[in-house]
């Protein structure tokens, strides 16, 4: 699969960038002949089993993992009114099966709401049967129309992550709320991504949720990725399809319920946040590989080098660190290019003088240079590692603070937005929003913002003047 | 979850004892709305992740896992004519987005040919590019009109494995069959499960291929079900698909490809071959919880009971076992029934006597009985793990030799089919296997098999009495 590829693009050019690197870094194909589908390179798959081995460990803490059809029948799909109204233009509809149309046309599930509560009906009975929590990682399809782009708009979502949650009272689904938001974040924190948590607008919630909550972070280029969401569906579903309980005291009562995800979406973030002209940067805890021997073999000395490689690769490999010895028969300055445009974090280099030095050379993806004692070779892989990790985790965060721009008025905030988020005040009124969002040409992320990087700010709405809360202004993927 | 489920059937009443046993074990909810879709409970999602992390083990050796579309247009599915014939009347089609036709419809897809040598043809340039190993573990789609059956016979099949290689030559692809065959027989002596591998006839075969091999087991009703398949493609693909390399001497040659595939039947074979009358029976490795801790608590040594349970389940995690203690507010009885309808393999029973006498109870779920001392317990865990590994080949080897039955005549193929499979010689001509076909109500499974269950039989085709080659006479599932 060695085909031939240009230089990559600047990241400051970022959509040519981000394009292009997702081939070179070989993480998916987009010449598969359907707009909106894309294929995943055994290098990107590798990436997506690491990011989402680690999602699961998180949700297994307290979930169980399930698996519902993609198929859902119209009738099911069509109980919710506003649900349907979200999504009836982005349904794919299968209609026939072999040459004969079906009865009863299903559609692909975009979330799996209809396909999960017929089933959750039948399953809780009593109150002794609450909480559930169940999560399922699956495809799901949206029929988009607007420009797609590999990972982050897609028609087939491949990998998406939806929990979905029953309680036995409004408080304790919005407990689980906030459960799941820390859970979110404990997930992003190991990806080295930065991000920030508000309440979506009410116009802007899920179709049938009481409220929304969003995590977003921001991609190089400014504009908002939306990579994760918390609704809290109050008993708007367990009305629609009958999801009751009974109480200890013996009464029926309605079920209230959250439902929350993550996509590969996760993997476009980690991928534009770290990346750099020369290519992928992965975090340790995300790469495939974590460390790359690369034998300098020159000269007579290549039995003797080759040798002290296989001994570094297993000492590391029984340290349970994931690494490999590039053997290949290319100048060293090629595989250095290979494999830093596929991320990996750390490189040794294993050659004449190292040996008779009793070291390795290192290099690390973020570009630091030294050398480990060989006599020492795990406890200084595992801390260059470490610190692979933090200088990704700094320069993130750097980027976000810096992105993330209060702004006091209409003006400031147009500045703002040409370089990422603006934070501004607003009343809460649909009205200034709709003034806000037309003059600005960028929309209502959310309020109440939680975020490290930010912090509340106290003014007068940008627009009517009045008393308004902390609201995030971007343009979003 | 817990509704009310009744008594199971008895195993001898083997389509009642599977459906019930599926519901009443927690595998799959068959009540989904859909006719042939099926809702994995979380414990079925369990054992599916241990039986799946053990075939990706396998292929994660020599291949590389990665991701295909679901969706394939119909201008690259109708390309292979003997493909398309064999598939056409099972394929779903999408034909809408939200409420409009698509310009070219899609279908799910039942196998995924067509949606990766596309692709394939993109990726191989030159020799230096082969082979190309890959595999997918992906949900997959059939129109299936026939009675449906979970995990069985199904419209959604959500975990079939699909491996497609590419080779520079016919032999090569011979060759990787052999080791895909070589993998399958790994992967099913890990489940206890006792194979036959057969050629299948020339009108059997995979639409498309040069000729497919077939992995059956024998069911408790002494029906066949084949539960893996590897087919030998030729350059059939590569010629519609225009798969070619570059040989050493610079010229264009096609490409040989072969792929194969194992779905979740092997599941359904793992419930089917170990159950019994008290419900499933798991070998160690595929149980998620390998061991059960049933503290009996009673009297006044509560405190001291639970210490003790506390101390052997945390000895055994250290360990590596995974292990559970049923701390319900239950008696210990109906904590017994309840880990051995899931098929639990070990449980520790820990009562104020065994505290006493330094040791805990052990009862397998193949019925032995005896004690371990604390001080031997992780040893004394291990082996009669193992014990209960061995009783369940050893039991499922041996129904497998009585349900292997060779017969010389249409007569005692008759018989031999009221139990199992009807080994026979046949002429290798179609005309005998139709009459043979027709007078047995059953199928040619296939010639030249190989298992350890079975010796090559010499004899006269029981039809025509020309000499004949052993071959297997089945009713397959």
């Amino acid at each position: 699969m060695e085909e031939e590829r240009g230089a990559l693009p600047p990241k400051l050019d970022f959509s040519a960038w981000y394009n292009d690197l997702l081939w070179q870094s070989e993480i998916m194909d987009v010449r598969y002949p359907v707009k909106g589908l894309y294929v995943w390179y055994p290098h990107g798959f590798a990436i997506r089993k690491h990011v989402y081995a680690w999602l699961r460990e998180l949700m297994d803490r307290e979930h169980q993992e399930t698996l519902f059809p993609l198929l859902i029948p119209e009738h099911e799909f069509m109980k919710e009114a506003e649900h349907i109204k979200g999504f009836e233009d982005e349904v794919y509809w299968v209609t026939h099966g072999g040459k004969d149309p079906l009865d009863v046309p299903l559609a692909l599930r975009p979330t799996s709401e209809t396909a999960i509560y017929p089933m959750y009906a039948l399953w809780v009975r009593s109150h002794a049967d609450l909480p559930i929590l169940l999560y399922q990682v699956v495809n799901t399809f949206r029929y988009e129309t607007k420009h797609t782009r590999p990972l982050i708009r897609l028609r087939e979502i491949t990998s998406f992550k939806e929990a979905h949650t029953v309680h036995a009272t409004w408080e304790q689904a919005e407990a689980q709320v906030e459960k799941a938001i820390a859970l979110y974040l404990e997930f992003y924190a190991k990806l080295c991504i930065p991000v920030v948590v508000s309440k979506r607008p009410e116009w802007d919630k899920f179709p049938g949720a009481d409220y929304t909550m969003a995590v977003d972070t921001i991609m190089p280029d400014g504009k908002t990725l939306q990579i994760g969401t918390v609704h809290h569906l109050g008993d708007h579903f367990s009305k629609t399809f009958s999801i009751t309980f009974e109480d200890p005291e013996g009464v029926q009562r309605y079920a209230y319920q959250t439902c929350y995800g993550i996509s590969e979406r996760s993997i476009a973030a980690l991928i534009s946040l770290h990346g750099d002209d020369k290519g992928l940067v992965l975090p340790p805890g995300m790469a495939p590989v974590q460390v790359v021997i690369v034998p300098i073999t020159i000269g007579k000395r290549k039995d003797d080098v080759s040798a002290a490689a296989l001994l570094v690769e297993s000492t590391l490999k029984s340290a349970g660190i994931r690494v490999k010895t590039d053997n290949r028969d290319l100048r060293p300055g090629a595989k250095y290019y290979y494999w830093e445009m596929r991320g990996v974090p750390v490189r040794l280099e294993v050659g004449p003088r190292d040996i008779d030095a009793g070291q390795v050379t290192v290099v690390t993806r973020t570009g630091e240079r030294s050398v480990i004692q060989i006599s020492d070779l795990v406890n200084g892989v595992c801390s260059v590692l470490a610190g692979v990790h933090e200088r990704l985790r700094e320069s993130a965060e750097s980027q976000m603070r810096s992105r993330l721009i209060v702004s006091v008025s209409v003006e400031e905030a147009v500045n703002a937005l040409a370089q990422g988020v603006a934070v501004v005040n607003w009343c809460g009124e649909r009205m200034c929003a709709d003034v806000m969002e037309e003059r600005l040409g960028a929309s209502v992320l959310g309020t109440g913002a939680r975020s490290p990087y930010l912090n509340e700010t106290k003014g007068n709405c940008i627009i009517c003047g009045k008393p308004g809360k902390t609201t995030l202004i971007g343009r979003a993927y």
